[in-house]
């Protein structure tokens, strides 16, 4: 009765030498996936991005770089040791391998410390969690900077990230996710896509009893949105966004807009190399606020927020 | 490297035709403890209560009542079938056995779905969660209003109850709760017991590496106080405090007073029968609040709070 909506993300960049990674056949990306317990639905390509919707999230194929994401009871670390071997550790210039904070742990077939001692045992890096265990955090490994031969830095900076994770989420749009007349044009519609993405072209899909992906591409950046509605007693719907467009230049608020579509309970921010912008939130109260700079120089800051007013709750029986 | 501080808790009211539970030998509640993997380290009596303090928490017994505290990896439930199958179903008149939030469940060797299920093989009740899985959040069973044969309910309310839950202590007294030149007498000394509760016998044990428990009666009323400081990587620290005295009436504000002694970054009420006093808290935001009555009557309330700023996290590195 219960879905793990919380994300593991893998992001790897190769060095610049490799040929372009989109030339790779099908097989590839369905066994990589297949590693992580996941398969292939769709695809959408343009010149410089290819977007695979999974049954477990998404995959985005750039020619020098993956990123590959997995919710559910997911096994993301396998396909990162897949890829990793498939592509020889010494064409990996970055590689970064996160778990966003998960609504139940103890269901998961593996924990972070298991995944990075695997990791490990392939590819030297620093991993940290960010937010205590009682509260929302966040795990992450990041391999150290690696160097060419010419002593100059595999990989500079990340690109630019945000995420977004939404929890328990409310309103008419909430509402609607949960009734069994949904359908996936009307979660499209209600979600106002075509407005603040206007040259972006879309993949989705809806997912029986409830959920829904989608991504979205234009050039080299990408949007994709994940929602698992609540099932089973108690409310962990779960619902996250993520995008390298930088938001600083971004002509609409796009976290804003999401925290008033979803009205989530409480949310995250996890930024990669993204200013804050804090317009448009509903009355919050940041209850805690982490950053760090990795070895690369990139600055990732991590901030938990919830709705002003007290929640009051209802028990769920069991 | 971690201990989990959070306790487990167990409730039991006999009905009135017993013989008083205080003539039991010790070797019934040594085997009652061993069960959940505790064991007792000393005792304390007067005429109404003995209070035993124990390597995993405590245990109160009055004539028709325990209570069992335990934290760590204990296996409380299976001290609670033990003293079911000891007594006789049919003399059991109330059972009452709550889970806290634990730092990490996924630690545990089982859970709360798993205590209830095998508690439900040997006595009716209703179990409920109050708070969402990714915040603070607390499992709680009470067994279903029993009858005696005359219609006559085999108990009525339960008795009041406060029990604190303390997370993320900083200030002064966590400072010297961390260092090696800390003593039991320099703890009871700081926490300034002996004037909050000036006709109490205490009974107190430090722990290694660290770790302090005491136990406090007068009369029938109670005091228990666990301070788990943190070990290993991140700040881990928790402290309880739980008492049956009536805050309404008792002449100190006991719950401000604690707050003010450890200054933990957040901390949870839970209520049973206990008016909501916040005086003297500091400035706080109350995240979340629920409320349940039982088939008893009894009232419980969760409040979970937070101190007001952000907090500002340190990345951990694992």
């Amino acid at each position: 009765m219960f879905f793990e909506g919380a994300e593991k993300k893998l992001e790897i960049r190769l060095t610049s030498n490799m040929a372009s990674l989109r030339q790779r056949e099908y097989g590839f990306w369905s066994t990589l996936v297949a590693c992580a317990n996941a398969e292939i639905l769709s695809i959408i390509r343009n010149p410089a991005c290819d977007a695979y919707l999974l049954s477990e999230s998404s995959l985005f194929v750039w020619d020098d770089k993956i990123l590959l994401l997995t919710c559910g009871n997911s096994t993301l670390i396998e396909a990162a040791c897949y890829f990793i071997n498939a592509l020889g550790v010494e064409h990996i210039a970055a590689l970064c391998y996160q778990r966003k904070n998960e609504y139940q742990a103890q269901l998961q077939s593996t924990h972070f410390a298991d995944d990075i001692a695997k990791l490990r045992t392939l590819i030297p890096g620093k991993a940290f969690r960010v937010g205590h265990l009682d509260s929302h955090h966040h795990y992450l490994f990041c391999t150290d900077n690696l160097f060419c031969t010419d002593g100059q830095p595999m990989s500079s900076t990340y690109d630019t990230c945000l995420e977004l994770m939404m929890y328990h989420i409310r309103g008419e749009l909430a509402d609607y996710l949960k009734s069994p007349t949904q359908t996936e044009q009307g979660i499209y519609q209600r979600l106002g896509l075509q407005r603040i993405f206007p040259d972006f072209q879309f993949d989705m899909h809806c997912f029986q009893p409830a959920g829904f992906s989608l991504n979205g591409i234009r050039g080299a950046d990408y949007v994709t949105l994940h929602i698992t509605p609540s099932i089973g007693p108690g409310d962990n719907s779960y619902v996250s966004f993520e995008t390298n467009l930088d938001l600083a230049v971004y002509p609409y608020p796009l976290v804003a807009q999401m925290i008033k579509l979803f009205m989530p309970s409480s949310w995250d921010l996890i930024r990669f190399n993204q200013s804050l912008m804090t317009a448009g939130f509903p009355e919050h109260v940041c209850l805690a606020h982490g950053s760090i700079v990795t070895e690369q120089g990139c600055q990732i800051d991590f901030n938990h927020y919830q709705q002003l007013q007290t929640e009051e709750l209802l028990p769920v029986f069991l």
